[in-house]
């Protein structure tokens, strides 16, 4: 009877430790997948358009196409398609592009919204990753959601600290994205 | 032998019970945590930029940026930074912002679309929820996704079922934003 | 002990097909759920008020609200409100309306970034469906996220694919998107 009585007692172990006992509630403390990413974003101001890789597109009554609004900025919104380096060079081999859109939204401080996507192409990766999320700029590392992915990332859930990794003005930033993926499949 | 029998059949009970023995298919009808909030939005006309706490950035051809548009102002959107309360008094201390966006999108009825962030600093709510879905504003209860959240709303998944609970003219509203998860980490 | 034995080894052997024992990972190769749907949009020009679904919204600096800017469309932001229908006929009863919104984000291809909602209302279907995702529209075939959705829908994810299944200038296109739903509940 003992060595069944063992094995059966192991296996609840088991069971409880990684079934959805209690429905809806996950653990799971431990990313299935850790990523470093930088991308740079250039903004156009009338005068670089062979450089920019982001514009604004919106602006409140009180703002302009060029120049980014008073009051923080509020309502300002910026559509981009910035490099995706490895490293914080500006100049690496991008591996792909972020492509979407970060709009400002306070008036008393700096704040924005981001919607956007990573598209990766190279030897590493393939497929898209999705983020959607507040950034509160001004805050040193902020998290955003990982809503969901493609091909290499098919289906992939997570969270991705964000930290400005250099400011230039109101013409150059660069962010440090750290995404860890919790649902890999 | 009995015993053994007796416990693997519960086992075997248990395990079909929670387990994902049909790959995709949950069930998991209870939300594992629920909450309610108002929040509030005083859209700028060109005369409240002291108490605006949204603006029209995007307008249709026929549209500008102080006057909703014709046509159910198809077209207009808005960015906000809208105060959160847990009561529907516009002067109860906030728990948090809601900041994101709202679009208008249907030129024969009010409908908007909706991405934003409940971004909440509370005694007992720290972190991030994130929602995206279609708003058709003139039904009285409708539902949208919650899409992610971090902090106190890592991973978590749901749906907002939102209420307008009160509607001033073209320059105030109130939303009641029932909130319940059903992935909660 | 055999029949034990050989119960508890079935048992397990279920145990790791079907359960997260790897915490994270899943694997599920086949859709629980799939759809495929049409829709239809007709961006407004300035002259085609009656039938335009759609509306620029939003453009750069070097742009306007009635003709899709320069540099592959960089910057545009249209809100469309376009009809769902089960074929690639225009005039087919719609099943529903396909509401959100897509912008132009590159300067040297055409690629957009689309967030928007399927809301369904049909015999077939009742609910709301909602996609984010980058859409490089000179591919064939391109993935974008399905990340939530509500009635039918409820908590709903998965993979849209989308093709181009027509394009009329800078006027029309239609798009067939085959749905693939991963996690059904």
């Amino acid at each position: 009877m003992k060595s069944p009585t063992i094995f059966v007692t192991f296996f609840l172990f088991l069971f409880f430790l990684t079934s959805s006992a209690y429905p809806g509630m996950k653990r799971q403390p431990y990313p299935c997948k850790n990523l470093v990413f930088y991308f740079h974003d250039v903004i156009y101001n009338g005068k670089n358009a062979a450089n920019a890789t982001s514009a604004i597109v919106g602006a409140p009554q009180w703002g302009n196409l060029t120049i980014l609004a008073d009051k923080f900025h509020f309502g300002n919104i910026a559509v981009f398609d910035d490099p995706i380096t490895l490293d914080n060079n500006f100049h690496s081999t991008p591996v792909g592009r972020a492509q979407g859109m970060y709009f400002y939204d306070t008036k008393n401080t700096f704040t924005a919204w981001l919607g956007f996507s990573f598209v990766l192409n190279s030897e590493q990766h393939k497929g898209t990753i999705n983020f959607i999320g507040a950034d509160p700029i001004m805050v040193k590392s902020r998290d955003i959601s990982v809503v969901g992915g493609t091909g290499d990332f098919f289906m992939h859930r997570g969270i991705a600290t964000i930290m400005t990794d250099s400011y230039e003005g109101d013409v150059y930033f660069r962010l440090r994205v750290d995404i860890k993926f919790y649902e890999c499949w």
